[in-house]
């Protein structure tokens, strides 16, 4: 077999055997196939794509490619989540803890944020003291005892797509559905959970700008998954503006408290019970959406799932009087107030581009490089569809290093537009792929 | 400027400007851009081309790479002339001479050649002593006293496009129209000729199967010659079988003496005479196409086109007697008759495979590094149109190594087609482009 062949193949719109993407995947990891002829071969897939079972056969050669989680020491159905990223998106640390609090099993690995995402084990690491590096005992002890744990990625888990993604990146690749599908699901399936719920978002601040492309991606993703023998939902939820009020990694630990304290409804809430509702349903644990809503009220209003999170907390060496009084999260120096300057209703928001203004006070990396600062980023005061006056407080800016605050509340301001009319209500959660 | 944005400007369809094209050229000759990022924008290139001021832009670009050839000291107007490849093309050899003969100044740096198809340099080194490294002095002496000289390239031509090619080859980006046009027309515009006559080929031993894309391959690079200030013509000409009658090096420069001795009529010196006439046109030296054939049959009949030739050869160290007696060019061992299987007229050739035959005899190379035999190779005793009975002479081979004869002879035989109509007669000549 040839990597010249496979490449004119891809290039001519022809199919690839499942033979032909493990040649690839094994030789592309070896070293064997160098990195020029990789790239070549993935603009031709970003020109003519993949079909389902390529799609499928790419995963699947992916997990192949490293170790494989092995999750048998939790007993009971180990079910996952996994959003495809965005702004103000803190829906595992409301989730988790919820589904856990309902006797789920939440043993989950994270990443981190890059550009104008967030990433849940930088938000976990403004906690003080808490570690997202645990053993793989003390891991699944947890989820026993606690029923969550959220740790970062353990092991050799699909090096064939960390090698990859790091071309993608530079070679103008990343977005391909099937290269984005492939990078998820590898990972989710080598991560070891028997269920996986997905929330792929749409709209300004996700990869998919559009609702077409994001249902496209969660069905290809739910395929997968099937094909993979995990039990798979996808949630396609909107990223039209950010998804809570805080963007910015304490700013979004204190959020997602307050909302585990029956504190704060609104969109990030209804999204997080979404999803959980999906994993209890997922793990057996709910027939129904009724009897799963039921249950997540159940354990919000209780408070165990705000005590699961803080028992998470502990046992990760974090301090867990911070869900009582999330003032002990670290603090911004110095509070902006950002108005309004006409009058009229938030029409739209460009979503990247506040997810931009947060990582440039600090909140997030540029380059995989750059150290975060916990403390600093935004908290948004008002969302689509609110009606404004000029000197209405649209975001308060929490910021300590001043070095890039001009950009980042010149690019927030252009982000967020007023228009005289009203704008049409946007869905919250567009379509759900079972 | 950043190279992931070009990508992403071709990857989208956009024309990228001049000082794009430079960057990437100049980045990639100095290595700051990295083979993956270049074969990704070669992919974007061959799946969304470059319009014509791109194609130019780039062409000039990969001339800047490099040194240029100054040809100062040769007095009046350097013609020269470049074949896109073909089979039993044989050409240079004849028209060369011819217009020395009639006063044209031909300074040609050729090339070698590679799979199916012949070079120049390996024809003329099948002479023997003849020596195609000379000092720039002597080449440029050797135009202005014989009227031509063929060498090797020298100096530090196009460096880009060296570095360029050998990624095109490994990354399956080589057959598209730009990049073809670009590679050719930066050499022969570093060559330094005033005037430059394309011979584009066409059919089933080309490069370029149709005529539509030869001629706008041809179209594209007379648009290049024509924007870099040098007089350029294109003829579109038949290679669906081999042009002349002999295929392999030594057989090649016997079939360029015959015709020049007056005593070989046939498609290989009409396209020779065609080339020539233009060339004669392009350095002023006749003003129409019936003035030039009249010069080049002179040249011929008088024995000053074959005058040219011998001196050529014996001042660049080769025996001239072969142009009296071509026995004395090397011979092979053993002549083995290939005879038609079934009756019925000549009706298709797969002429890339008869090339490939010829090659497996050792008359060409599969690799760069392969040594070539200038004995071997075959002479046709057929062409497309001709009646043929069991048993008739279709080819002979010229043998030395017998290792791949076998596979050579059923590649031969599969690819002359012998079929119970008359197929219809081939064009010669397909198209010219002014």
């Amino acid at each position: 077999m040839h990597i010249t062949d496979i490449i004119l193949k891809k290039r001519s719109g022809e199919a690839l055997t499942k033979e032909e993407i493990d040649f690839f995947i094994k030789g592309y990891v070896d070293g064997s196939i160098p990195d020029y002829q990789a790239s070549a071969l993935l603009m031709a897939i970003w020109f003519n794509g993949m079909n389902p079972q390529e799609t499928t056969d790419l995963t699947l050669s992916m997990v192949a490619s490293g170790d494989t989680v092995d999750l048998s020491g939790i007993d009971g159905i180990k079910v996952d989540k996994h959003s495809t990223g965005g702004v103000a998106d803190t829906t595992t640390l409301v989730a988790a803890p919820l589904v856990a609090a309902c006797g789920g099993r939440v043993a989950k690995m994270s990443g981190r944020g890059l550009g104008h995402t967030g990433g849940t084990l930088d938000k976990l690491e403004s906690i003080p003291g808490l570690s997202i590096e645990q053993p793989m005992e003390i891991f699944q002890k947890l989820v026993n005892t606690i029923g969550l744990s959220v740790i970062g990625q353990t092991g050799n888990l699909v090096p064939a797509d960390k090698k990859l993604y790091a071309l993608r990146d530079v070679t103008v690749t990343v977005d391909n559905m099937s290269l984005i599908a492939g990078s998820i699901m590898s990972k989710k399936i080598a991560s070891g959970a028997d269920a996986i719920v997905l929330d792929v978002k749409t709209g300004s601040g996700a990869f998919m700008k559009t609702a077409e492309d994001s249902v496209e991606l969660a069905k290809s993703m739910v395929e997968i998954g099937k094909l993979a023998g995990r039990a798979t939902v996808a949630l396609v939820t909107d990223m039209n503006q950010p998804l809570g009020n805080a963007v910015g990694n304490a700013l979004e630990v204190q959020e997602a408290i307050e909302i585990l304290r029956g504190e704060h409804p609104g969109d990030l809430k209804d999204v997080a019970f979404a999803l959980s509702a999906w994993m209890l349903r997922l793990a057996g644990l709910a027939d129904d959406e009724a009897a799963a809503m039921k249950m997540l009220t159940n354990a919000l209003e209780s408070g165990a799932a705000l005590d699961a999170l803080s028992r998470m907390i502990e046992a990760q060496g974090g301090d867990p009087k911070i869900c009582e009084d999330t003032s002990k999260l670290p603090r911004a120096g110095k509070l902006i107030s950002v108005k309004a300057e006409r009058d009229g209703w938030i029409s739209e928001m460009d979503n990247t581009e506040i997810g931009i203004s947060a990582m440039l006070l600090g909140a997030g990396r540029q380059t995989k490089a750059d150290v975060i600062d916990p403390a600093v980023g935004l908290w948004m005061k008002k969302r689509i569809g609110e009606q404004v006056a000029v000197g209405d407080e649209l975001a308060v800016f929490h910021v300590n290093e001043e070095k890039n605050l001009d950009e980042a509340l010149k690019r927030f301001k252009a982000a967020v537009k007023i228009s005289g009319e009203k704008p049409d209500k946007l869905p919250l959660i567009y379509h759900v792929v079972e």
